[in-house]
Parts: structure tokens; sequence; C-alpha cells
């Protein structure tokens, strides 16, 4: 159990009277939970303080070898106004396995959930009010040695901030248009693809830049040996409904876990679906599209929850799925998922972890 | 050509007194170089100030999606105490190259040296005076936009640091034992490999640290796809003498292009030896080892120059090189590169960039 010194801030921002252009992660609360390791101290301090700049040495390791991971959730705000959180523990169990690849000092699961609650709490009021608007919940661990010698830093800071994010389908689910790269990959074998440290996220700017130049939302990412099955898209995991199965890439090291995806899994199992997580072929997704098996495609996140794919573009040729609209399984992912973060039904899984009263 | 505005210092720090002690990168000089970049102005207000911290929004990119290249270079103090640098025009360059790679926008090249050989000019009282000693210079360049999204920072700051630096061999050159890592990967094709981007440095940390711990200063890097070729060593590359021929991994992106690489490279063909850069498997550079053809092996890189391996271990299999000692090739390069850097031999290539009068 953390020891969580609070220093409120004398002079709080004025909230964002529109929260139909709050957008995702451009402005961010009040407060800030920051605590601090060393060698000799282990992780201590734990404070929430005002909202303000690291002062960072030049020579700061987070500038030069990017020794640094992060998770993403959110907070919701219920009808009868409570907030609550989504499945805070596997963020927290997920940072601890990016911290072990990263050679970062693990942050005890219960620790990582009492620093995010204790910070939601604090900035209640930020939580947004209207449909489908959350509070999107950053926390994040930087290396903090100052010299260039290649090696784990010895210091380190764990953060959390948050973001009041408008809701992400603010004019309706509308189904997007994927290119599958062929060239950049995100991960292979033995680097870091299951983790969330910042290098895999440098590493995916070019494709999507390109991609976005080209008219297309995402790439589709393929493995980084063949370049045969695929992975992810975007920064989301995708999955393929193709004869009434579900296949999704398995989390063998190159793939993140998304707590989405885990949670989808759990979902379609309940309801009888068979889930394939194995590697699937580029190649036999076109081909059952072009069978017309290929009856759904979509990403799946913290962000967009689901998002829906309608179209494939893999060296020219192409598939489009569910006539441009969004499959009937995903718009039902999309109601159930929603509808357990928001409380707008029951939580028969036990995934709601209840913050606070708004 | 910049037009460096330059503020000095008015409480300098005090120099080092003992350069038998200053190690490598840590400690710093009395100034910085910085320049912004912004997408109305391009790159603008370059300046030299104050060495002194960025203040940093926790939300700011570098924490979250490390968009962030760097470069490493040395000035040097000869006999007759001019200044000078050692090819920069070639880490301009590659720092053209790891722009394009990780969408940063690119510095011009004689831009970059300008801002080099500025600041190294203001604080030349730091250039150490004792042999083997030397101003390691570390340009970087990171995104300082504001926000979740996953995309290019619209924003960058480019900042260079010099830190006094001692002789890397100052007890002698001591060769040093190999582990041949077939787990963990650097570089695959497709991604960031040919880059000095944080991210391949953070993925590296952990094998490092485990080679370590078994009592090996460094790990050679195996190709990404079949973990079959070699292709670094720790974060230098590497060259084999075998059977009186020198190999080396060739850039295809998933090797950095070292300027020391290059420059032996350039030295061994005068000299008349064959240089062949291509894809060499480990097996058979153990079974070389083993049938007595492995006469040199070096890492080659900025810090060290070269760095002579004395055993190879690949799962359990050992090979031991020039009898625990330095290869005559080796330190002929060592004898030859350093005399060029430090000014004891005649500059007959071009390299050398005089800054100043020390």
């Amino acid at each position: 159990m953390l020891d969580i010194q609070i220093t409120k801030t004398t002079s709080p921002k004025a909230k964002p009277a529109d929260e139909s252009k709050l957008g995702f992660g451009k402005i961010f609360t009040d407060h800030m939970f920051v605590m601090d390791y060393a060698p000799d101290k282990g992780w201590h301090d734990a404070r929430i303080v005002p909202y303000q700049p690291f002062p960072l040495d030049p020579a700061c390791v987070i500038f030069h070898y990017a020794q640094e991971i992060f998770e993403g959730l959110k907070a919701y705000r219920t009808a009868d106004n409570t907030i609550q959180l989504f499945r805070p523990d596997c963020n927290g169990q997920r940072m601890q396995d990016s911290a072990d690849r990263m050679c970062i000092p693990k942050i005890p699961v219960e620790d990582f959930v009492q620093a995010v609650k204790t910070l939601v709490e604090v900035d209640k009021d930020w939580v947004p009010h209207s449909d489908g608007a959350s509070l999107y919940i950053r926390p994040f661990v930087f290396a903090t040695d100052v010299g260039m010698g290649v090696h784990a830093s010895r210091n380190y800071t764990f953060c959390v901030i948050c973001a009041p994010s408008g809701a992400y389908y603010a004019e309706g689910i509308d189904p997007v248009r994927i290119y599958v790269e062929d060239e950049y990959i995100r991960a292979a074998p033995g680097l870091t693809g299951f983790t969330k440290c910042g290098g895999n996220y440098a590493a995916s700017i070019k494709a999507g830049e390109m991609a976005e130049q080209q008219g297309f939302a995402q790439v589709l990412w393929l493995d980084g040996v063949e370049k045969k099955y695929v992975e992810e898209v975007g920064s989301m995991n995708i999955m393929f409904k193709i004869d009434g199965k579900i296949y999704t890439a398995p989390c063998t090291g190159t793939v993140l876990p998304g707590v989405t995806r885990r949670s989808i899994i759990e979902l379609l199992k309940d309801w009888g679906y068979e889930v394939c997580e194995e590697h699937v072929a580029i190649a036999d997704i076109m081909k059952a599209g072009h069978d017309g098996k290929l009856e759904e495609v979509f990403g799946t996140g913290t962000a967009a929850v689901v998002s829906p794919v309608k179209e494939l573009d893999w060296k020219g040729d192409k598939v489009f799925i569910s006539g441009g609209k969004i499959g009937e399984l995903t718009q039902k992912l999309y109601d159930t998922l929603t509808g357990i973060q928001w409380g707008k039904l029951p939580d028969t899984k036990g995934w709601i972890v209840p913050v606070c009263k708004g």
C-alpha cells in the first residue's frame, strides 16, 4: 500500500467548455501522480502534485536511449455518476512485462492500480459527462540517469497523467481502409513487440504516415520474418471473422497482448464462437475475401474499443468487407464492451473497478 | 549558414582536475547548442546557451513514443594545440538518414557541422590535454509535441552537448570476451537498425546486461530473420580477419553504417586487403576459429576506435582468437586511425576538419 502525499493545485485550470471538441489526449487534468526509483530506496516518494513539467538534463538517458514504457486505460462516468475503471490490473501486469524486457524495475500491480485510482479520484471532476467520452489515463516510466553509457539506468520516474477525451466515434462508427504494409515491420521475434515501449511506436510512424498520404486510415503489420502472417493494425490488435470463426495473431512475443483483445476473446468464447489464436497468412485472408468468406474484420484497442475495417489493400489486390458497414458481430462486441465500461450492462465478468462517486 | 546567437555562462563550472578519472560521457561542458523546428519556421533560433535542463511537459512525445535520434563524434587536441574533428560530415549525413526513417525533419549537413564546430570552439578549454582523452560530442534531435496521438511530431529540438572523456584504453588495449546472442535481436529488415534512434538502444540493454552478468563484455548480434549471420557487437560494427581477408556485415538496413567502419574499410583497401562486405554465418566464423583461420576479430566504433575480441561463445561452443592478444592488423588500424585523429600522422585522406587553436 503506497503512502501517497497529495498536494493540490492552487490554480486549477478551466474545464473544457465543449466536450464534443475534446479530441484524444490533447488536454490534461490539474494533477499528476509521480513516484521515483533509486537503487537504494526502491520505488519511493509516491505523490500527487499539480500537473507540471519535468526539468530534464540534456544528458538524461530518455533523450538518447529511450528506456521508457507506458500504459493506456480509461475512467468512465456511469449514468448514476460512479467513476470506474476497466481491468486496470491487466494494465499493471502488462507494464510489469514491459518493464522486465526493458530492464526497468517493476511496480507492484496493486501499487499501479492504487496510483491510478487515487489520481482519478483527485481529478474526478475532469471525467467527461457526455456519451462516449471518458478520461484517458496514461501511466509511464522513464529512465532518469544522466550520462552517455549504454546500459540500464539506475534511476527512474513513474508518472500518471490524465486527458479528458471525446467519444472515439463522435459521428458514428466509420469503417476504415487499411494498407497491408509489406516493406516496414513493427516487430520481430527477439525484439520488443509485446511491450509498450516508446521505440515500438517511433519505428511505426513512417509506415503510418505513408499509408495516410494514400488515403488509408492505418497499416496492417505483417510478421517481421517472412512478411507473410498478419499481426496488428496500426497500434491495435486485429481480428478476422472467416466462415463463422474468429482468427487473431497469437501473443508469442511480437504482438501486444491487448486488454481489449483478451476481453473480446473471452466474450466471443462465452457466446460460443471458436477463437483461433494462430498465425494466419495475409494470402489466406485475401483469398477468403475474394471467396466471400471474410465476413468481418476489426481492430481492437482501448481508444476505439473496436475499429471495423471495410477494405484491405495488399500489393494492389483489394478486398472489401461487410459492404463497407460495421459487421453484426463487431457491433455486438462494441455494444457489449462499451455497455460494461459505462455501466449500462451488468459487469458479469468482474472487469469493473469502481473508483468513487463522481 | 546558421546565424548562431551565443550566450556565455556567467558561472563556469570547474574543469575536471584529474583527466585520468574522466570516464566516458559523465560530465558535461559549460554550454550547449540548441535549435528548434516548427512547421511554419523550419529549423530556427540557432543558439549556444549555458548547459541547462529542458523543462518538458509530461505529455511530451519524447516520454511516450521515443521519436528521437542522435549522433556521436569526438574533438581531438593535437600536439601543436589544434582542436580538430574527424569526418563530422559523415555524422551529419547519417543523422539525415536516421531523420528520414524516423519522420524527423532533416538538418542540412553544413548546419550540423557548423553547430558542432561553433560549440566546440566556445568550449575549447574543455577538450582534454592528456593522451587518448578527447571531447565526446553528442548531437541529438527529439520530438517536442505535447499529446497522446501516435503520429509524427510537428515540433522538434536539436541539441548538441559535449563531454570531456578519458582514454578508452587507459590501461592498455584489453581484448574482450563476446557472447553470441541467440535469443534477442537488435534489428530486422524493415525496422530501424541502420539508424541511431533511441529505441534501438533501449531494446539492446537486456541482452547486454545478461551477457555482462556472465562475464562477457558485449553480445554479438545475429540477424533478426534467421539468427544465422553476424551483424554487430554491442553498439559497434564487427570485423573478422579470416585467412587474410576481412569480412564484415553489409549496410543493407539492419547494420549501423559506422563512420569508423567505413574509415577502416578505406584504410584496409588502401593497404591491399580484400574487404568482403557480406553476410557471414556465425557457424562459418566458429569453424574458421576451430580450423585456425580466424586470425583477428575486432569491433569498430567512435568510442573505442577498435575493440579486439579474444573469445566468442556461441551456444556453449568457444573459439579463442590471437592468443588473447590484440592482432597485428587490429593494432595497425588503431595506431593509424588514432594517429590521424590526434594529428600524429598526416591526414592523407582529407578526414580532418580543424576547428580552432586550443
